[in-house]
Order: structure tokens, then sequence, then C-alpha cells
């Protein structure tokens, strides 16, 4: 099959989590991404669980269809095998603090030097600049200082943490965007740049409009759980078994629902006639939304829901959404084939091309499997 | 300034929020985006708030520097134009529900039998296959079907939707991806393609290394608020004003945090000796920062973990953000000039590119601005 990003290659410093996510979107389009990696020990996430028969699960969904060479980034010789290697590549990948690649002369000016063409693209904590750019930052830290934690959450608890590493995979996504922008621009012109991306500044983005209720309209906003700040019913609903979520935000839906209920009386019912006055009842109607549902399922609850035309859904676990048929049908479960640990399912590609699809099934590189390729 | 995209001609159907991202993070790196709008009222979100002189914010935000037209895609007179339209542009990006775009006339199919050579990127709830493709999806039913809900918030809450609306938001990145990926294939080939994006997949994309804990381990993961759920003290801990947190994840930066509190004692009690102790001691670890903490202000506790070198932050409301100096060095909030708002601060683009800059600054269409442009 075709790969849209066949040829492109990519000298690969960053480890862990953003920096890999961003090459490996790359890789799954079929770039070759050259993974440099610290002799003996490798990534650091090479040591993180799960792991299956001993291989770290967390390091190959984030590093499949890579290559990977040993390298010292304090030895000479290794130093010289970059630079060689920094001359061939169209595109340079780092996520150390800034001022880390300086100390081992690959910094932006540095490598521009060798490759006048070269992509660079650096993803940190705060970014290359500003009063904050040399904080340790981890995904806790970027969702706390980027306003994201203050609005996640209920108004009893305290600002919480999205649970999976938004910091992280949103400013992998925006890195992606800039370098493939960049990329674009380097194949129409030959002339390279630097992309630098914040995870501060990718989670201050995700917090879309949020950010205009307090430049615009002088609010800060808080924590309303999971429901809607202006419409009502929308929020997660208790039913027998656990919970489902309603989103309704117009008066016919919300009719419906009353008939559903058969309670068609609430319909002209003074506090809920409209949704701005379903919101400062928004309470009342909760009770009495729950006191219906209590006595459904979530698969009773759910179908009633939506056979009536209402939005509603159940709210999957994890293994709910590894075993949903949805899943299999989009391809979003993947299996690798791993030389060590054999079949391993991790998670695919979401955007679907139909010409050039990605591949997000080859196996993750051993520690040094390349080394004879590119150590030459 | 040189933009990398220039020349790059979008017709856009997309409306509110994942379709127009997408397209907004193209038309900022210089795609030329004609948006389609229902003539009279446009976009649903030019009817959302905050406003400012009765100017939508909301629509500001996501549509900076595109062009409007109206169209009814019921007219055949209109649906002409479209057509020609199309023939003219490089790609067709649209959000609505799979098969509305087909009642129309102007499915992939239709529109790459007028353009041969067309990216048509969709965006949906589901995808444009599968069991579920019909659904009805809003962000909150993307966040509960793809399984972020169940691991967000607290042991004691309900599933908990993140702050903002994450299911539109990755769906426009993984878009944005798939799109350019597509955009550099057809630079190369003269190739066009499908490009199929669900906010379900994209939901489950971001779980990142959570899916793995049960395709490989076998685990069910829950919610753990903030913390972290394999290190400690990795948390939001509450201080006098607020809370602050904390993100230790190895021995030395314990014994540093023991120091600290004055309480070096901790750094041998046996509950606490390696970072799987103090994770299954969590509780009792917390009561004791806490504690200590319940001395500080936000302000002083953050200066005095970040001068003694451990990763801690304060937890921004959205109002602090926007105030953050950082911020301002980062460009994260922009200025445009509004036809009848005037100023109106907006949210950046977090790509930094040094040669072909992101432009975040140029004003949404009104309503059929580029009527006689287009419609001639």
């Amino acid at each position: 099959m075709k790969k849209a990003l066949e040829g492109v290659k990519i000298l690969d410093f960053s480890r862990v989590l953003a920096g890999p996510y961003c090459t490996m979107l790359l890789a799954d389009m079929g770039a070759e991404v050259i993974k440099v990696e610290r002799p003996g020990s490798g990534d650091d996430s090479r040591h993180f669980g799960p792991y299956q028969k001993g291989e770290s699960a967390y390091y190959s969904l984030l590093n499949r269809g890579k290559k990977s060479i040993e390298i010292n980034l304090k030895d000479e010789q290794d130093l010289e095998i970059i630079r060689n290697l920094i001359r061939e590549v169209d595109i340079v990948v780092e996520n150390y603090r800034p001022g880390i690649m300086e100390k081992f002369g690959l910094d932006y000016d540095s490598v521009k030097a060798l490759n006048p063409n070269i992509i660079y693209t650096s993803i940190s904590g705060f970014g290359q600049n500003g009063p904050y750019k040399e904080r340790p930052a981890y995904d806790l830290v970027a969702q706390a200082m980027g306003g994201m934690m203050s609005i996640t959450g209920y108004e009893h608890t305290p600002p919480t943490r999205t649970g999976s590493s938004l910091g992280d995979m949103s400013a992998a996504l925006f890195a992606t965007y800039g370098t493939l922008v960049a990329l674009f621009h380097k194949e129409r012109t030959g002339e390279g740049q630097f992309v630098d991306v914040a995870m501060m500044d990718s989670i201050v983005a995700m917090l879309e409009t949020n950010v205009l209720q307090n430049t615009v309209a002088g609010i800060n906003p808080g924590r309303v759980g999971s429901r809607h700040p202006l419409s009502t019913p929308f929020d997660a609903y208790r039913v027998k078994d656990g919970y489902i979520v309603i989103a309704i935000a117009n008066n016919p839906l919300f009719e419906k629902l009353c008939h559903i209920m058969e309670q068609p009386e609430l319909i002209e019912d003074e506090r809920f006639t409209t949704d701005e006055l379903r919101t400062s009842h928004e309470q009342e109607l909760k009770v009495i939304i729950e006191n219906f549902l209590s006595s459904y399922t979530v698969e009773e609850a759910e179908s009633m829901l939506l056979d009536a035309g209402l939005p509603a859904s159940r709210i999957q676990s994890i293994e709910e959404v590894v075993q949903d048929e949805q899943m299999k049908v989009r391809e979003m479960l993947v299996d690798i084939e791993h030389p060590i640990a054999g079949k391993m399912t991790l998670v695919g590609n979401p955007a679907k091309l139909s010409a050039t699809p990605a591949d997000p099934s080859n196996a993750p590189p051993m520690l040094g499997e390349h080394n004879t390729v590119f150590k030459k």
C-alpha cells in the first residue's frame, strides 16, 4: 500500500510521550523515524508498564514502526554519527527541556549549520522562551498551569486532572500539525524551519471557547461536573446500575423526554419551559430525571432514549471500549507482532485515509536494532 | 510574511466546533477557507455566546481569517455555484452526520466526480461506518462512549466530563493531521483522497496508554482524581488558600520534600521508602503533606517547592491563565479587530513556526461577506 510520507526521514531524539506520539503519527503514515536511544537502557518508557513478556506495551504503542539506534550524546564518535545523519534527514524532533540539546551541540542553530533546510521540532513544557521555560514540566503541571484542571471536576471537588495525559497528547498533536505544515512548505520551497510547541500552550488551546468566557465576558469559569453550563438536561444521570449521559438543549427534545417519563405536566411547569429556566432549576430537574431512571439499567435507559431519538449514551469503561463492536469496525484496536512479546493489542490511528491509509501495525524496534544500519 | 498554505483552497461546509477548528488551523497557516453558511442565520455558532457588541466571540475564534458565502443547499442555483467551487478547490471539509452530504449530492463520490483530485475530509461523531454511525453525537456523548469520562474524576464522584470539548477538539486535530498528510501526498502525486475522522475514535486515541491497561494487563482502569496511579506524591494538594500540584516519582525528590517539610524521619519510614510503598500508603502521605502545606498560600508553597527544584505548580484558573505573563510572551492570546465588535481577544495558535508563522489575528467574516466574490 502507498504511504503518504514515504521517503520522509526523521531523526528522533524524543522520549516518553509527547515527542514519541508525534513521530508515531508520522511513522504510521510512512515516514522513516530513526529513534536515538541511550545505550543500554534506551527510552525511559521501555521501563514503563504495562508489560507483556517483560516488554513494555507503553513503549510499543508510542514507537511502533520506528528504527532504534543507541547513541551516547556525550561521546564524540557517536555525535559524529548523529551529525552525519542530520545531513541526511528532513526533520529533527526533540522534547528535552530547553537548553539541553544546546549542551550536546544539537540545538536548532547548530543543526541548521549542518543541514540548512532542516525542519526542527521542539516540544517542551512551556516553550523555548518566557519566564517559565526552565521549569520542570509534567503532564500534571501542564494541565494545572494551563487552566484545564480548574474547569474539570465538580464544585465540591478539588480541581481535577483529565484521566489521560492531555498535556502531552495535545502538544503531540499540535507539534504534528506544525511539522506537517513545515513539511508542506519545505516540499514546495525547499526551506526548513524551527517549530516550537509547548504543553501549556496546547492545553490553553484545548480550552477552546472557555478562554473567551474570561477575555470577552469577564467571567472566571468554574467546575460544573459533567453538565453543560448553559443547557439542561445535559449531564450524566444515575440509573439503576451506573450512569448515562443525556444531551438535550432545546424544547422539542425536552418535551419528548417528558413524554418518555410519562410526566407531560413538566412541559408546562414554569420552572422548565425554556432551556434557560431548566438550567436555573437544574438540580430539581436532575432529581426528577434520576427518580425516573432509577428503575432502568444502563442498557435499558440507553435504548429507550435512543429509540425515542434523544441524544443519550452509556458511559463506557475502558474495557467496554476495547470490546465495543464500533471500535473493531473502525480498526481502533490493532494487533502488532512483537518479536519477543508476540501479539500485542495497541490503539489504532484515528485518521482514516482512503488512498494512503495509516499503517499502525508495525512492531517497535528492539533497543539498538538498527545500530548496524546507521552506526557504520 | 510568507504563509505555508498560501494558495491552498478549502471549501468548508463544517459548522460549530470540530470542523471549524480544523479549518481555522489551516486558515491560520494561510489556506483560503471559503465557509458555506445558511442564508440569513449562518453557522449556528454565530448565535453562541459569549458576545461582544452582539457579535459571537465563539464564532470569531473558530472562523477567523475565513471567507463566508451564503448558500442554500436545497437551491439548485446555489448548488451550481458550489459545484463550480468544488472544481477549483483542493480540499472539502464537512462535519454533518453521515448521509447528509449525500442528500445534497455532495458526498465524496459526487464531489470526486467533479474534481478527481479533491481531498474530502469528513468529521463525525462515530465515523462513516459501523453500528453507531447514525447516532446523534455531542461532545458529551463522545467523551462518554470513548471511555474518557470513566477515568476522569474521583472514585466517589460520577464519571466526569473534561471541562472543555475534548471530543470535538481532538477530532479537529486528528482531522487536521489527516488532511495535511493527504495534502502532502497530493502535492507530490496529484492524487486526492477521502479522510474520515470520528470523535469517538479520537477520544480513544487520546486515552493513550490507558487502553493498554486493559488490552495488555487485563485491568479496567477506574478514576483516581488528580493523582498518579503508580507514583506518589503526585497529586493536587490543599494549601491555605487553594490547591497546588506536586509531581514526585522518585526517591531523591521525595527526600528533598521531606527535608523541606522538616520531617527527615519520613525518608526512613517503612511506609514511604519506595515509590510503590508510597503509592500504597497514598492517603496517609497526603494527610502529612497537606498538614504541612496548610500554613502556606499557593504562592508561598509554589515558590518554596520550585526553589528546591521540585516539580510543582499552582493550579491556574482561566482568569489567571489569561493574565499569565508566559501566555503574553507565547502570544497565546491574540487581539483581532472585528468589524463590528472592535478589538476582541481570542486564543492564539500553539504551533510556533519560525519561517512561516501562523497568523491568528485576522477577523472572522460577516455572514455572506464574500457572496459577491464567489456567487457570480
